[in-house]
């Protein structure tokens, strides 16, 4: 070894440092970087912060692209048409003076930029805590938890079982719990333990009292949604005009693709935007099955699915908060299993971020994956479909912590591994390690240096390292031994324990006694009531 | 899950694409999207290809930003100077007019400027297969494979030995086999069982012979380096005059940082550059450590390290090809371990790509990582080096595939897995992806599809399906039935299978006879004279 490290030169990795160590001030050993940041407890995270992505985008589009992208979508709501299996949407449509045949609606370009132009570019979303209103739009990047699995897989259980409301508690408290979390989506997992036509209910009344950040709906039929909007309004101590002076919660819905919008989406979406909540619209167009093989097609599709739904609303509503979802990616044409964070999900994810970009819409894209197990792959995977959220500009960023399997399983160890990329997100966009004002260029403390010692002991350093460099809290940075003596143990095993210190840490959000008693009398006669139909 | 999936508006994920797949039709369950693109045998990998990086750099230094770490640069060179511990280059400066007091060199920011200006843009390396020569700089991105770690891990081991030449040799085959690895760096793990003094002819022995990509060379001396030139001439079959005609070679050196060049790098960089080959220099300036707290400081001093060496070059010899390495990243300030592939990291690596523009020169990072094992961590890590290598306009990519432990460790599994990924780098930048044609905009299939029934069956899907999507190698895209009913195996442990499958399948290439008798005999007279000496 002594051969292999007195050249430097050809040396690049740990060793050098460590041997320096050795001399290093003590002073050194003392306080982490979290400590003057975020909370104590089971782990140091970062604060609540709204990320401002300051990156210039990813653009692979060239303006003949984005044209002829938006000239294929134009196309696609003039001459083939979208099915809207609504009748109100389709009397809507009637009204505003659409062509509709049956449940075909036909839709002049002119009129859909026409309403596409009234969307708000950016707004807000005011949950029962105004400390974690969230604008969306602009440069702003958020991030939510995973959302819809049927099915839950952990370490120690090993194997992938049915969700269970339990199970959808823990995901809340974990939603909660993280600063980097700032919208609580969906059912982090389905509780198929509560039945269908009371499970809004439940799992809502868990939502709102295990988290106090913006909640939403699903639309699955109308008691669904008026339940839900009313639960949201009783929990934020609102009145019926305080609820509806601006968007408190919101919905995502995807088409039916190809080409078709479904009743209960379209349903939920005209009472929401009726009441001034905000909408986000997803298509979920995989390349090769529901629609093109081709990336652009697919893309295309997707814009062409979104824009006839956002200017329904806008009709119905001029000024309805709306954002633009992208679902787009490819499959195995071995297998037709959808394929996640690939290079055709995150060019798909940023052309469609030039899209939205071009009509003047909030973007919404998601970090997911195809692994089953929160493995290698389930970390390239997301990796990539985050980078590509970042990277298209995305202000919206579902599912970006705990799907696993294509969004068949949710996975606590693999939320908390997501978190912790989440953090560094979060922390990548922090002006201070960029910044390059005289004290960051640190000529004195080079001059102090010079050719020999380190800058362990040096002022520069002491006065900065505490808050230098951000501190993971799952990551392993010990050499081998170090790690080996600890027990050797895998980032998926670290998050499995990691998770059980997480919810003996977590705390629930103070509600007001009253509006609690409100808010679960609410739910008490709605389920002795029994709840929304189950004919869907 | 009928009630779960009947309302498909509040699903995303495999389910319904599942349900779809019934009625697919049979065809497409056969080629493979690779059978028409690269080799068949163990896997399916895409053909060899130097990859053009279209996307515009990610630039988080604003003008005034570059100026002001240029600035500092300059400032170091002319007022603090740099230690040169070789008495030539100390000689080459004076000869130049530069100040020099004792080891210590003065430099003026115009007389580096001018010889920086002497350094090509772009340059080609032709190793002994013309096939496999390289483009360095404009848009080009090339990955190489880990080099120097003095330590080996693989899965069926599961523990940390030393590196031995056998191992050495399986990293040249899969250096070889990848058709994404484009160049072959060091000693992808130090083979420790070979003697200091002969270790660098047998070793180069085996990558001259085990593959037939550009090769580099160590600065560990002057037998050293101008054996191994030696023994690249031989292997190309060139004349003297052929071999200094060109780049057929590299070396990469690290400064000592802070502020100095040690004498066995600028030794061997200097007969290099006096035979016209290759040279990068990558200072080693761990923030906090061995340089400033601050990321915007380590970057400073990183530069200025690497502008002194390249202007000593320029000077002696004017056009030697250079590349201006970023090893800059932040350390744990609590053990002082480095950490890799965190935002300081990725932000350091994106500011030196501005920097290596200002100066017009190739630049060269890293795929790195600090964790022990490949697992979670190790690829988010890996994926946040290789991404930032990507977006800082990186034209090398050193320690590409197999890197662990902060470059301590050489893993096969890791080569494998990292390999996956660099493939999807590579086929992210194919412009089909995000081609915008008439038939990729795909009109007339959306039509013939319209709003019912999906694109599997159409014949615009058939006519592509094959090709339209990038096949990975390692990554399982089952649903976790399909995955559990094959083992419920991890993807370490699938690369660790895959990985004998490579072995197994790997293919020497050819080497005139008569070339590898001279080679052969350099090897065996070189060792009969007791090699090169150990007194380093």
């Amino acid at each position: 070894m002594t051969a292999n490290f007195a050249g430097l030169g050809h040396f690049e990795g740990k060793q050098p440092l460590e041997m320096m160590m050795s001399d290093a001030p003590r002073r050194r050993s003392g306080g982490r970087a979290g400590n003057t940041r975020g909370n104590r407890g089971a782990i140091e995270q970062m604060p609540w912060r709204i990320v401002e992505n300051t990156d210039r985008p990813i653009e692979p589009l060239t303006q003949e692209g984005i044209e002829a992208i938006h000239e294929g979508a134009m196309t696609i709501l003039e001459d083939i048409g979208i099915e809207f299996l609504n009748t109100e949407a389709l009397a809507i449509f009637k009204d505003a003076g659409c062509k509709v045949e049956g449940e075909k609606v036909f839709l002049d370009r002119h009129w859909v930029m026409e309403m596409i132009g009234k969307a708000p570019s950016e707004f807000t979303i005011t949950p029962r805590n105004p400390a974690h209103e969230l604008t969306v739009g602009g440069n702003k990047l958020l991030f939510g938890n995973v959302s819809s699995p049927p099915n839950y897989w952990d370490m120690e259980l090993g194997r992938k079982v049915s969700g269970t409301r339990e199970k959808c508690q823990d995901f809340f408290k974990l939603s909660q719990y993280f600063n980097c979390i700032h919208f609580v989506g969906g059912y982090p997992v389905e509780p198929v333990d509560v039945h269908a036509s009371i499970r809004h209910l439940e799992a809502t009344y868990d939502k709102l009292t295990l988290t106090d950040k913006a909640a939403h709906t699903y639309c699955l039929g109308s008691e669904r949604v008026e339940d839900t909007m009313e639960m949201v309004r009783i929990a934020g101590g609102l009145s019926h005009e305080e609820f509806e002076a601006k968007p408190h919660m919101y919905t995502n819905i995807n088409s039916t693709s190809p080409l078709k919008h479904d009743w209960p989406m379209i349903d939920g979406c005209l009472r929401l935007a009726r009441r001034g909540q905000a909408i986000f619209v997803t298509p979920f167009t995989l390349a090769g099955a529901m629609a093109p093989v081709t990336m652009a097609g697919a893309v295309t599709q997707s814009i062409a699915e979104a824009l006839c739904a956002i200017a329904l609303f806008q009709y119905m509503r001029p000024g309805t908060p709306c954002v633009i979802g992208t679902f787009t990616s490819n499959v195995d044409m071995k297998t037709g299993a959808p394929a996640f964070g690939t290079a055709e999900y995150m060019r798909a994810t940023q052309m469609t971020g030039q899209m939205g970009r071009f009509y003047k819409l909030p973007i919404r894209s998601s970090g997911v994956c195809a692994a089953n197990v929160p493995d290698g792959q389930a970390m390239w995977e997301t990796s990539n479909s985050l980078w590509a959220a970042v990277q298209s500009g995305s202000n919206v960023v579902y599912h970006a912590a705990g799907w696993l399997e294509g969004g068949l399983i949710a996975s606590p160890e693999k939320f908390i591994m997501d978190c912790e990329v989440l953090q560094l997100i979060q922390r990548y966009f922090e002006p201070i390690i960029t910044r390059t004002a005289p004290e960051d260029i640190a000529i004195e403390a080079i001059k102090e240096v010079g050719s020999s010692g380190h800058f362990f002991g040096v002022q520069h350093t002491q006065d900065r390292y505490e808050t230098a460099f951000h501190q993971p809290f799952i990551s392993d940075w010990r050499n081998y031994e170090g790690w080996e003596l600890a027990g050797g143990i895998w980032t998926a095993e670290r998050a499995s324990a990691k998770y059980k210190e997480i919810m003996a840490d977590y705390k629930k959000p103070p509600m007001d006694v009253a509006i609690h008693e409100e808010l679960r009398a609410f739910v008490d006669r709605r389920i002795s009531e029994g709840g929304a139909p189950t004919d869907f």
